[in-house]
Formats: C-alpha cells, sequence, structure tokens
C-alpha cells in the first residue's frame, strides 16, 4: 500500500505515529511508517539532542521526524520565575487542595523538577528546532500549525519537510500559504489540541482546500486498517497516528506509564473530555478524577497558554508519582476505546495494514 | 454498488436519507434511496395520513419509510395545556426578551399553531407509528434509540423494518437486543439529537459490537460519495443522509424555507452548535443569533424534553414567520459546509454515487 506522500516521506506505508516515546517513534520508522518524536518534554536542548542520537542509532537508516509546540504568533514569554509569578493564587490553591481531595502524595525532596515543563515556551520550541536540524530528520510537524516563516526557511534549507496540523480548512489553507509541505487535518476526535470539526467532515474539506499544494494526512480517531481506509477514501495521502502507540510494549519505557496504560486500557471511546485545563488550549484528555475536579462547579477557569501547563506541572508530576490510574492526566483520543491490549509497534502496524488491504478489498468487490 | 443492505430494504443503492419533507423523501426513493419521512412536525395523525397517502402516490412503488421520535421510557406526558403550566415563567419571560432583541416579529392573529409541536410526546409518536403501518412502509426509524418492544412487535407483524439511531455501541447491543433490526450509528457531527462520539470511532465500534446480529447504517458528516466510500470502509453496510437533503430544490417546498436555505448556503462546517435548546437533549443546530442568545451568560438552562420544545415552539413559528437568515432555528448537521448549491435530489444522488465508485476505484489502485 504505497501513496504518493510515502514517496514524499521516503516511507513504505501511509502511516505517521506521533509519540513523545523514542523507542516507540524508532520502532515506527523501523516498521516502515514514519516516527515523529514529541520534543516538549525536553526542558533541555541538550538531552534532546543525546535522544536524536539514539534515535540516529536506532532507526536502521530509515526516515523520521520531530514535532514542536510552536505558535506563529509568540505568546507570553519569560524565564519560569516570572511567569510563576503571572499564577493568580486561587488557582494554585485550587490545584493543591485538589490534589489533597485526590491523595495524590507530594513529592519527596529532590524530586521535583526545578523548572516545570518549558517546551510549551517559544524560546524552547526554537532550541528543539535547531537542535533537531543538526540531525537527518525527514519532517518538523508543529502542533500549533504553521511555524514562523524563517523556521520554516530554515528547514527548507536543510532539506527538511514542515507539517502543520490544522482542525479547520482556512488554517490549512493559511499554512500552505506560508510555505508548509504537509497538513495534518486533526479532526475533534484526536488526543491533545483539537478543534470542534470531526475528522469525517474535517479531511475531505482540507483535502479540497488545499488542493494539488500539499498531501493531506488525516488525524483523529485513527486506529484501525479500516479507519485509515477511510482517511484514504475522505482524500488523505495517509494517516497520522497519536493516541493508537501509547498502549504499544515500547511506550512501556516511558516513566510512570503503567498506571497510564491500565487507565487507557480500561477506557471506552466515551472516556475523554476536551478541556482547556493541560495546556490553556483545548486538548481532548483521558476522563479521570483529576479532570472531574476541573469540571465541577468550584473549580476556576484555566489560564492561557503556557500559563496553565506552568501550574499543573508540578501536579503532573506528583500525579505521574503516584501510580493511581484514576488521576491520570493524559491526552489521549477518542480511539481509546479500541487501545485494549499493550503489544509491540511492529505488530500494530502490521495488523493496521493487513486490514487496511482487507478492507480496500472487500470495498472493490461491492462495485 | 450494492450492499446487503441494499436487500434487506429493497433498494438500489445503500443511501438512507432522512428529510421532513415529503417532496424530498418521496425523491430520494425514486432515486434507488429510500427516503424516510420525519413525523415529528404532524400533530395530527389524520394529517400524516394524508402525506402518506401522497407518498403512496409518488414513490413509483418504491420503498420508503417513517421516523418517529419515541423513547424506549415514557417521559412527562399530559395534554399540552398541563405542560405548559410546568414552564417556568422566567423562561417564558427570556424567550419573549430574546425574539424581541432579535427583531422577531409576533404572529398575526390565527397564525399561532394550537399546540405546538406535539410528536415529541410519546402519545402523538405512537399515533405516527398506528397511521404508518396502515401504509406500505418497509422501515420504522426511531430518533430516540429501541421503541418500546410491543412497537417493535407491532412492526414486525406488519413485515416492517425497525431502525435506531445509537450514539454509543452499548446502546446499539441493547437496541439489538430489543428486536431492532438495524442500527444507525449516529456520530457526533450529526445534526439533531447526538452524542459525544465522532462518526470515525463510533461506526466501526458499533459494527464490532453488534457483529452479524445487524446491519449498521452511518450517519453523522455524510454528503460526499467519498464520505459514503468511508463509511463503508468503516463497516458499515450504507450512509443515512439527514442534513445533505436541506438544500435540494424538492426541499424548497417546506412552508419557510427560504430563510432557512438561504442560512445553509452561508454556513461552513465550523457554524454549528450542540445545545439542548431544540428538544431538551443535545441536538446539532446551525449557530445563529438565536442559538447565540441562548449561550449567552443570561440565559436560562434548557427545559427537559418535552417542555424545551414546548417552550420554544411558538418562537420556532415566528422564526419562520420571519424570513430573517440571521436567526433561524434549524438541527443540521457539520457537513452543512458541503451544502453550497441547491439541487434537486436525483442529482445528488447521482453526484454521491458517482464519487463513491471512484472513490473505491482509485483506493483500489494503490494496492
Amino acid at each position: 500500500m504505497r501513496t504518493r506522500i510515502c514517496d514524499t516521506l521516503g516511507i513504505e506505508h501511509p502511516i505517521v505515529g506521533f509519540t513523545p516515546s523514542e523507542h516507540v517513534a524508532a520502532a515506527i520508522s523501523r516498521a516502515g511508517g514514519l516516527g515523529v518524536l514529541g520534543c516538549v518534554r525536553f526542558n533541555d536542548a541538550d538531552e534532546l539532542d543525546a535522544v536524536l542520537d539514539w534515535m540516529d542509532d536506532n532507526t536502521d537508516g530509515r526516515p523520521y521526524g520531530v514535532d514542536v509546540v510552536m505558535p506563529a504568533k509568540i505568546p507570553t514569554e519569560g524565564a519560569a520565575v516570572d511567569l510563576q509569578a503571572l499564577i493568580p493564587p486561587e488557582h494554585l490553591e485550587f490545584v493543591q487542595r485538589t490534589l489533597a481531595d485526590l491523595g495524590v502524595p507530594e513529592l519527596a525532596d529532590g524530586e521535583q523538577q526545578a523548572d516545570g515543563v518549558l517546551g510549551w515556551l517559544h524560546s524552547v520550541a526554537r532550541s528543539h528546532v535547531d537542535v533537531a536540524l543538526r540531525h537527518p530528520i525527514r519532517l518538523i510537524a508543529n502542533a500549533l500549525g504553521s511555524p514562523p516563516v524563517d523556521v520554516i526557511r530554515q528547514a527548507h534549507e536543510h532539506d527538511v519537510l514542515v507539517a502543520a496540523l490544522a482542525g479547520k480548512a482556512e488554517h490549512a489553507r493559511r499554512h500552505v500559504d506560508n510555505g508548509v509541505d504537509i497538513v495534518v487535518a486533526q479532526g475533534h476526535e484526536a488526543g491533545g489540541h483539537t478543534g470542534e470539526i470531526a475528522t469525517m467532515v474535517l479531511v475531505p474539506e482540507i483535502v479540497d482546500a488545499v488542493g494539488d499544494r500539499a498531501p493531506v494526512l488525516a488525524a483523529g480517531g485513527i486506529g484501525s486498517g479500516r479507519q485509515i481506509a477511510a482517511a484514504l477514501a475522505l482524500g488523505a495521502g495517509g494517516a497520522w497516528l497519536g493516541s493508537y502507540w501509547l498502549t504499544t510494549s515500547e511506550y512501556q519505557q516511558m516513566p510512570g506509564n503503567t498506571a497510564t496504560q491500565q487507565a487507557l486500557l480500561a477506557a471506552g471511546s466515551s472516556d475523554t473530555v476536551r478541556s482547556r485545563i493541560y495546556t490553556g488550549k483545548p486538548a481532548r484528555l483521558l476522563k479521570t478524577r483529576w479532570t472531574d475536579s476541573w469540571a465541577a462547579d468550584d473549580a476556576p477557569e484555566p489560564l492561557p497558554m503556557p500559563l496553565q501547563n506552568i501550574l499543573v506541572s508540578e501536579a503532573h508530576q506528583r500525579i505521574m508519582r503516584s501510580g493511581d490510574p484514576g488521576v491520570v492526566s493524559m491526552p489521549v483520543g477518542q480511539i481509546v476505546g479500541r487501545m485494549n491490549k499493550i503489544r509491540p509497534v511492529a505488530d500494530v502496524v502490521a495488523d493496521l495494514l493487513a486490514e487496511l488491504d482487507e478492507t480496500i478489498a472487500t470495498l472493490n468487490k461491492l462495485r
């Protein structure tokens, strides 16, 4: 199963996999897809550099990409300590009270990460790009739409393609105008940052809006060969899967994953919420007692990006340490209902491809 | 293009079209699909009887169906006058004030429909079933899930199939347990009553949940051959389209449609909202100044079904009479972004089928 985007990206199968785990990303690339490593968790560019060295050694020379979080317009910026000062005390108090109510223990001395997660800051995302361009990456994807035009130019000078997520046709058109090479049409049902329009409606709308100017990857709600076939039927050149890798064996090397995978395996497709509590922008998360607390009447309005993520950063560390599946804070899409077994990436990809082929054969018999 | 459901329903093409207009429904059946007439607007069973006589004369002997609104559990019931007494004065006051603010004129003497719309009442929906079963209908669809088991039995005694809408796999399973013959898996992006789970995720989930026990029609976000191909790829036996017929030429015979069609033609896929203001249960509507008013801070919480529809019934008549596209109150799905031209049903169906065939041929070339 080859589409034009396979040639564009130099991959065998039209499957692009976003993941925060280098072990998963490398396995996706080795399986003939394109593994795209999420960089937001790397506060320190040197740490990312070391992980990309590892990717270079573990992808058998297959292409891979990175994903950064970079708004085209630069938001509130500054050192972590300045930004902390912008967080209202009521919000801090709510978080502390909620964690206590949920029985989430405090961190032991020395466990706390000094600065929280800074990958949401523009300056940090730029350092990710600089580091990534020193590696043989094939793609930089930006989770928040078009990156600034100078970043696109920089990528193109290194012969690296740029992908941008879009939740509306007008955004996709603007991305391509800005020089973006590949549009990821991400529907409402997706995990993480997501808009209102569902994949079924969004994909053909974006395909029609960008025409021959850029291939489109369909994202949101995809975790089976039937769904990849549907994405291709809608006019996409391939599928972008994010959530679906969270229950792979390779993901078990991520810290604190045991409770996360346990919670994901147990969840159905109704067990997600779309909320601003993770980053300040609407993102789909696993529904747990943590998200329920933020939906309660006494909860404050989430803060804008990047303050909200700084606000909950220590809470995320505490939740992770707690090992309690009932309070997990995790972006995931509605496809979580189909994530019912821990399996190696290679098996997942093989099953996706087999079902994709079978689905198209079955469709063709109807003609 | 034939699927098993074509044989089950005795139709040529796997396209089922829901519509409140007998002119549209008959045209869908004549074009080789199954037209399904929405009955909720008929307060008087005799009026429905006359319209079904017309359908019998105008469907060239092709099969057609009806759609009723019947909760399995009987909700608050009673004469319109009793129910009126349950509506809080603040709600009535809000509706009057909002209509005045929006410049919607009052009705002239004698224009007001005495009882509002009563099709949402269980007793009225039952009278629809009784009348419909005196006609050669092929299908009774129920918009709110399984109808009561005695209604299913009654339908089966008349050799009429029963379809039920489902927004979750567990509901679909229950419908089939109750004796329902066809499940309509209706995703979040659909118009009218709709759940949280998007079509891309919901359809294969329901297909897997009911297995061989019942065919599944995919609903929500479908208005092109590519989307029907996607629905079939997801495992559906066919597509259920509702919104897409609202901009057909035949729909122009519905009263007050000029402003409605004008508003629909102008709307994009982002111009819908999911709200309880139409019936008391979450339903996707065209976003207009009327829906905006209900989303404002000073708006009351919508009432439960059937009270909310009784509350807004006169408002709906006034809005319809006003002829103002900016205040239209109309259920429609996100596919409204693809509804950009008034065309006859026969042309719409022909285009859907041609694109469906072309899409599957294109997919097959990728193998």
